[in-house]
Order: C-alpha cells, then sequence, then structure tokens
C-alpha cells in the first residue's frame, strides 16, 4: 500500500489507507489511546482502542518514526475533522532518547539559546517550521518577480581577494595560504553582471563581522540581491522593489498559507504606490512633531525609524515607507549622488513597520567617477571591478533585502535568531 | 519615447522606436555604416547614411553604451531580418578604452587564463553569456521539479566549526579570534532537514580546498542538494533525480532556448528509464571487454566512466547512466550499507556523457549506527548532527548535482572554468 500524506486524508474517508511520520504525542485513557503522527503535510489524529496496539504504542517516546495502516473516519471532533482508526502500527525509528521539549506544545517552553542548541528538535515545531516554510516562499516570490521582469540569476564567488565594501566587518580565510575573505555582498559581482545580462539577481550567503551581539544582526545571512541597468534613477528600482515585494506577498500567501494559519500571520498589503519620504524632510518632520534634534544627524535613529513606520501606517495606511535621499557621507563609495543636490544621495532605504529592511540606490558607472572615489586606496585590490566601468556601463542601481529580517519583522519575532534554521554571531558556530 | 528590445523590434516595423544597449560592433563602408547594437536580448543592425552622423559614430570605441532612435524596417539582409534606419545617436556612457578583445568575433580570441582576467568584459561575449543562461534555466528547473515534488527550499550555514565530511580539504576562517572553516557540502543539515520537512533542497556554494589543479575542479563550486525521507532504498532517491533532471532540460529548453540556439546545443532526452548498472558488474564487464584489470579496484577510474557512458549509448541510447554498489570504503560514513551485502553500499552515481555528474544515495538513519561509525573520532563535534537521528529520523537518501560541472559537460567545455562566471581554485581569486 502507498503512504498518502496526513492532509490528503479528508479525501479517503472510509479506505484503509498507510500514513508515515512521527510520533507527535500521544494521550492514554482509560478505554482509549489517542495518538497524534506528524508529517510534513500536518498532523493526524490516530484512535487505539485494542489493548495490545496501547500497550504497544505506550512504551514509545515522542518522536517515534511511525507507520499506520488504518481506516479513515469523519469525526467532527477530531482536530481535522477526520482520524484513524482500527490502527496497526510499525515502528520504524525508535528514538534513543525523550526529546529536551514537548513540541506538542503550541509554543516551545524553552529560552533562546537552549532552542538554538538543539534545533535538530525544535525546528520540528509546528511553529518554528512555518517561519522556514514563510521563508521559502518569500525567495520563491522574489525570484519569479525578477524572472517575469527580465531578470537573470546569477552565481558569483563567496571568496573574494579583498574587502568588498569596507576593510572592517570582514572574515579573513586561509586560502591555500594566501589570505582571503569571505564576501561582505554580492555587491561588485552583479554590478560587472549588469554589463552582462542588464538586469540580474542573486540569492546566496553574505557574512559580516558585526562585533555586536544585537538581536537584528547575523554574522552570516541570506540576502535577496537584485541589480539593473539603464536606469533612470533610484526611483525606478524602487519600481521594481515595489512589485517584488508584491510577488513575495503573492507566493507566500498562496504557498505558504498553512504557515501563516499556524501562525496566525496577516501578510502586509503592498499599496500600488509606497509612500516616499525624503531624508531631510523626514527629519524636519520627526524633530518637529517629537522636539528630538534629528536634524543635521547624518543618519536616521532606530527611534526615528519605528516614527516614520507609525507615520506612513497613520498617513498613508501603509506598513511600508521609502525614505530616499539619504546622505552620501553614509553610503558606500559606489553610491551615486543626487545631481541637484552634491550632499545627498540617489540612494533609498524601505522601511517595514518602522525598521529598515531594503537598502537600495543608484551606483555610479562612470569609470572616471569610480577613480576619484578610490582616491588613496589600493585601487589595484578593485582591478576586476573597475573593468567593467572602463568599458562602459549604464546608469544602474539595485537593492538587498534581508531574507531573516524580513520574516522577523513579519512574524513580529523579536530577534532574528527565532526565524533563522542555524544561525551564526559573534558567539554560536554550531550547530 | 519608452525604451525596446531589440528581440521586440520585429513587432514595430514601420514604427520610430528608442533602443540601448552597447556598441557591439561597427562597421564603416564608403556610404554607409553598420552598428551592432547589443542589448540583453540580442543584437540589432542599425544603418548610418548621414555623413553626420556617421562620423559621430565613426569614433566611437567598442562597448560605448549608446541610445539610439530610429525607424524599424524589415531587411531580409539584416541578421535578424529587420534593422534600424534613420537613427539619432546618443552616447550615455563612454568607455574609458577599447575592450581586450573582439566581442563581435564568433568565439573570443584568448585563452582561458586571459578570458577569466577579464571577465568583466569576456562575460559580454553572447557565447560566454549563453553559458550563464543555461546555468540559470537547469536550476530553475531544478527547483520547479522539487517544488512540485514537494520538497522544502532551506538556506543553511556555509560557515561551520568542524569539518563536514572529512578533515582534509577544508578551508579554516578566523571567526571572531575562534577556529572555523567553509561548508564542504549542506549534508549534514540537509539530513537534519529531513526530520523537519520531510523533503528539502538547497542551492547554494560549496567550499573544497582541493589542492590539484584539474580541468574539473573548483574550490568554490555550486551545488544543487537534496535529501528525501520515507524511501524505501537509493532507487526511490534515482527516481526523483531522473524527474529533477527532466524538469532541468524542460526549463532549459524553454527558458535559455536563445543560448542554446547560440552556443548549438542539443539537449540530451531523459529516459523515462535511465540504465542501471551495478558498480561490480561493471568492473567485471570493463575487463572484459578492455581487458583492464578493474575487478577489485575500489572505484571506477575515468576511463571506466567514459567506458560506461559510450555502453550506456551503443546499448540503451541514453546519454545517462546510474552506477549503484559503490563499495562502502569509497564512500562516506553515513552512507547506508547495502543490506544483502555488507561491503556494498546504497549508494550510487549518475554518469552523463561518460563523466560523474550526480552523487547520492541512502544515508543511515539510525543513532546507534552513527555512533558506531563515528567510533574513535571526536564526537561532540558530530553533537548538532547526532541530535537529530536521537530522536528519530526516518530512512532518507539524496543526492548532489555539480552545477558547473552539468553545464561544462553539457556545452563540451574542456575546462570547467569555462562555464563559471569567477572561478574559484588553487591559483586564482579574482576578479
Amino acid at each position: 500500500m502507498e503512504r498518502i500524506l496526513t492532509a490528503e486524508l479528508s479525501a479517503h474517508v472510509g479506505e484503509r489507507v498507510r500514513i508515515a511520520g512521527w510520533l507527535h504525542h500521544q494521550r492514554q485513557l482509560a478505554q482509549v489511546a489517542f495518538l497524534l503522527l506528524r508529517d510534513r503535510s500536518g498532523i493526524a489524529q490516530v484512535v487505539l482502542i485494542e489493548p495490545a496496539t496501547r500497550d504497544e504504542v505506550g512504551g514509545l517516546l515522542g518522536e517515534t518514526v511511525v507507520e499506520i495502516e488504518g481506516v479513515v473516519v469523519a469525526n467532527e471532533q477530531a482536530p481535522t475533522g477526520v482520524e484513524v482508526v482500527d490502527p496497526t502500527v510499525r515502528v520504524v525509528t525508535e528514538p534513543a532518547e525523550a526529546p529536551p521539549f514537548e513540541l506538542r506544545r503550541p509554543k516551545l517552553n524553552a529560552q533562546l539559546p537552549t532552542l538554538l542548541d538543539h534545533a535538530a528538535v525544535s525546528l520540528r515545531h509546528p511553529r518554528r517550521r512555518a517561519l522556514a516554510h514563510i521563508a521559502a516562499a518569500s525567495v520563491a516570490g522574489f525570484r519569479s518577480g525578477l524572472d517575469g521582469a527580465g531578470f537573470t540569476e546569477v552565481f558569483t564567488p563567496k571568496v573574494v581577494a579583498s574587502a568588498t565594501e569596507s576593510g572592517a566587518n570582514v572574515f579573513p580565510i586561509d586560502w591555500f595560504g594566501r589570505r582571503a575573505f569571505l564576501a561582505q555582498s554580492p555587491q561588485f559581482y552583479k554590478q560587472i553582471m549588469v554589463g552582462v545580462f542588464e538586469r540580474v539577481y542573486e540569492v546566496g550567503p553574505v557574512f559580516r563581522a558585526e562585533p555586536h551581539d544585537t538581536a537584528r544582526h547575523l554574522a552570516e545571512y541570506v540576502s535577496l540581491d537584485a541589480e539593473m541597468g539603464f536606469i533612470r534613477d533610484h526611483f525606478d528600482v524602487m519600481r521594481v522593489l515595489r512589485d517584488v515585494l508584491a510577488s513575495m506577498m503573492e507566493r507566500a500567501a498562496d504557498q505558504a498559507k498553512d504557515a501563516l494559519a499556524v501562525l496566525e500571520l496577516q501578510l502586509p498589503p503592498v499599496p500600488r504606490d509606497i509612500p516616499v519620504i525624503d531624508f531631510f524632510d523626514a527629519q524636519e518632520m520627526i524633530q518637529t512633531s517629537t522636539g528630538r534634534p534629528t536634524v543635521g544627524e547624518p543618519d536616521l535613529s532606530p527611534a526615528d525609524e519605528r516614527w516614520l513606520g507609525e507615520w506612513a501606517q497613520a498617513e498613508h495606511g501603509s506598513e511600508f515607507v521609502f525614505v530616499t535621499g539619504y546622505p552620501m557621507v553614509k553610503r558606500p563609495f559606489y553610491t551615486h549622488p543626487d545631481p541637484t543636490n552634491p550632499d545627498a544621495s540617489n540612494s533609498f532605504d524601505l522601511l517595514f513597520r518602522g525598521l529598515e529592511l531594503v537598502t537600495g540606490g543608484q551606483r555610479l558607472h562612470r569609470y572616471q567617477d569610480y577613480i576619484d572615489e578610490l582616491r588613496g586606496q589600493d585601487v589595484a585590490a578593485f582591478e576586476g571591478y573597475l573593468e567593467a566601468f572602463r568599458h562602459g556601463m549604464p546608469p544602474h542601481g539595485g537593492f538587498a533585502i534581508g531574507l531573516e529580517r524580513w520574516v522577523a519583522r513579519l512574524a513580529g519575532a523579536t530577534n532574528v535568531r527565532e526565524v533563522t534554521l542555524f544561525p551564526r554571531d559573534l558567539h554560536r558556530l554550531t550547530p
């Protein structure tokens, strides 16, 4: 008999079927026992009456892998409206010991470090699993949105000879006895590839040796990067980003429907026109409204971002807001200045619920501009990158979305580690 | 006027349009000049007659970024059946110098190291670009095939505390003053995730400190990994792999149609039943046929693989052939033995045109089996991995496809670096 999934049971009422999965929980009562079997599609209730079977199952540890044959019956009392009765239970794999926490509880009853130490088990909990499903669906939507807009996926190296954006915060590698580094971003490579495909994206790991132990930084995370040529300015990039976000929501709503239900999450609507506010206007507005001396600061503080999140919600009914025109001093060397104000840049951040989710902007595209910007630095280290500009590059720009930060913000997680399978940071290298 | 792509010109005959891209080539004749403009969709011919325009364009270097407005006319003599006449040409970006090789030639006239040193320009050549398109389409097909079979995409760390498969060939990292390593594969993580999702895949970089300078090894490459639970044995894995390959071909045929045409490549048909031969039977057959003493060797030599490739083609009309049941001594510690012969394993390689393309098999799933296998090693280093098995894992297996090797073999490239955007090896860390 072929195995079916627990989610398919309701289509087999009255039939004898085979299901398989993990012993999620069991409850032994005087005359009956209820066994919950978990597979990749959900959880099924199995009713045991026969004393020999009840005895046998009663001795099994949680997470035992079992195969069950039984008859599907409709029962309004059962959690999914159907249950399996008259079962035979075959143990496939016996665990060596009981799980470190009760997976059947609505929420895992353990501190974050314990959950992370025991990721192999804690990730089996429906809530943690749901978060990973949402991440996967979001990435699928990122890709399909860009595929539809003529982008090409690229795969660029994660080991580089010199630091990408700044000499700080890089991890050194011993590369056959030479010194190399983990890439902080695919920035240089995606720009080079604009010269090849005009529009490219990459989903991959990036590495930042952040020496700070904060709730929103990881030392390794998944970056959703896109870059596009033949733009007028950063507003063209923002339009593509808006559509990509919409595609991510659409795919999540479809492919991660069950996961969203498990977590009781609502996806934010992505407005046709996401509100946009200029950096300097934002500072003035915040200062006028709160009395905090924000004007003149080179960047927005977390409190400023929260304020703007609330403002966008109150004024525009949007959970997203673009801030444009950040001061050049706070943006990387490849940033394109605002042609009308050399202190401001053609850049943007996208805030989601008052937190920076995406950073992007227009880049320099003329060779001489790069030479001028890199004056005083070791230009030889940038040789392979600069060659793209030496041979003709169109005006271009792009953005990067932090995957874990997106899922964390959506799920209302206070720590980005709650939504990361196997986080890496200052203190954590395992599991 | 909105820009259109050169591939769209034939739908605009008689209209005035705007196109933009790179000055791919120009030919100045006595009365007329022909300019080839390259954009992401193809190459268009622009006809210049007006002397002032011809003079202006005549001074432009190759790879100048230009925007052209002109009228589309049908012309059977033109390479694509249409051309642009009566143009105005606007220079968007002037290159700093001429390209190091002529991109207009059917094949680039330079040695591989030169092409790789100048990747920013050489990748713009239609043939090199086509290879990257085929890679992207293949990966898209890998994902969609597995999505359709109930797999979930996962993102696992590339920095690990201990070597994945063996202590050799790992790159050490300085991780905030601690010693860490680049992951040789996502093997441990994808197995852990079978306990969560049953069926998972990951597309990501893997790192092997291969001290050998060969034409088919890279120190960093893209691995297409899949792993699935509740299998009977490795043949269940091979069936999924067969369907994934078919999905990769389908997607490449569709999404990379133009790229395949540029390279004049035929995709290999994937037989419904890929021929399968047992490792030991293969050795006997090769020895009987060639007289080479293969029986008793623990692995197949490259010559053996080529022989099997020819055999599969001649006997079964297949460019693919599975070899199953490799000796346990040559497979990693997590390999599941053949229940009928403890010296043989439930493993397989898939050869494509006589070269190993995929490695896979069934893994151990019982905790005690891992403890027995790891006897004498530092079990603490495997703690996070072993926890999955301590808490109930179903019989499972999986496979890994090397992306660059697939594209190289398909394209008949003699060196895998020819199909890699920015290869990393013993000697190469840039660009």
